[in-house]
């Protein structure tokens, strides 16, 4: 019996957690991230604000965990294909991030976390290890692969090869410094995959 | 004998606008960007802070112009070093930008510039225009100065190139994750010579 209202308050719980995530990400898509308030999100979601006080300490707190439940749902490119062409399948992946990044119910609360990352150190720490980390494994992992199929040089230092990858592509949206096109993933990929191959 | 006074005049002002700005400097090295406030910088530079308000919107809009004045001054890397070896040239104006970015004076304000910057579009356009172009406009140059030397090859694109030696420099310290060393700039740039080397 207490089992039984146990599980049903935890699925009410996981219910209203689901739709507050969902509530902020669609929120700030059409408000942007200073116009976003726990109340906003309240109201879209249903819920008490006082229920997402409960859960989450900030705006910034809720839409993490909202861009985490996306990111371990599949919904971010979570590998890249291995086709045996490296640059082909280095292209399609950053393709994908051109397409998110010009997205605006994406990009504006990529942005508002990627902000609070770059001025506080705290929130740099969970951004780096739940968003920023997976996402350069799987370019690490792919290059590995490429590494062992001989296709880039035995000494490179993947970690370096993916900031040279992701850097100039993070930095160009952050900075807004130029377009993200496809023809520009090319140029960037053509650069960094040549780099790798001659000489470690 | 107005002249004279008006004369006396602009030189008051002149002399009043760089103690603000050095004050700018110095205060926010010491206290941090969120703690940085109009009236400390009024103290600190000894005029009234009416005097800072009369020339400046916000605390940003002074330490945009102090940083502006010193690179006027000269005092940041304004050009690099052109000895025919590419990746040293190259390595020694990155170094410097190491011993920049790994110093707390220079770097709180910075940090503080690029925040502002990355999160609203207004602030990045004067951010871009007389601090980041400036800085690419010497990697440009060099990299132009080698592609004439017969150095890199002569169909690359030279915008990209230097998104690809600054964009992984700026984003791991921005987004703080890795270190800035000496060894990460010789790989970095050992990478990025190459993959110009090689094919357009």
């Amino acid at each position: 019996m207490t089992q039984k209202t146990a599980s049903g308050s935890t699925r009410r719980s996981e219910g209203s957690r689901r739709a507050i995530l969902e509530a902020a990400l669609s929120l700030v898509g059409e408000v942007g991230y200073e116009r976003l308030t726990i109340e906003g999100i309240a109201a879209r979601a249903k819920v008490g604000k006082q229920t997402i006080y409960r859960w989450w300490p900030s705006k910034a707190a809720v839409l993490l965990d909202a861009f985490t439940a996306k990111a371990d749902a599949g919904e971010f490119e979570s590998s890249l294909p291995d086709t045996g062409d490296l640059a082909a399948d280095l292209k399609r992946g950053l393709q994908a991030t051109v397409d998110e990044f010009n997205d605006p119910h994406f990009q504006a609360p990529y942005r508002a976390l990627a902000v609070a990352a770059a001025s506080d150190a705290v929130a740099a720490e969970q951004f780096i290890s739940r968003l920023l980390e997976p996402g350069n494994k799987v370019y690490v992992d792919r290059l590995r692969s490429a590494q062992e199929a001989g296709d880039i040089a035995a000494g490179a230092d993947l970690r370096v090869a993916v900031d040279l990858l992701l850097g100039p592509f993070t930095h160009r949206w952050l900075m807004r410094t130029g377009e993200l096109s496809y023809e520009f993933v090319d140029t960037l990929v053509h650069m960094v995959v040549n780099g790798l191959r001659h000489g470690a």
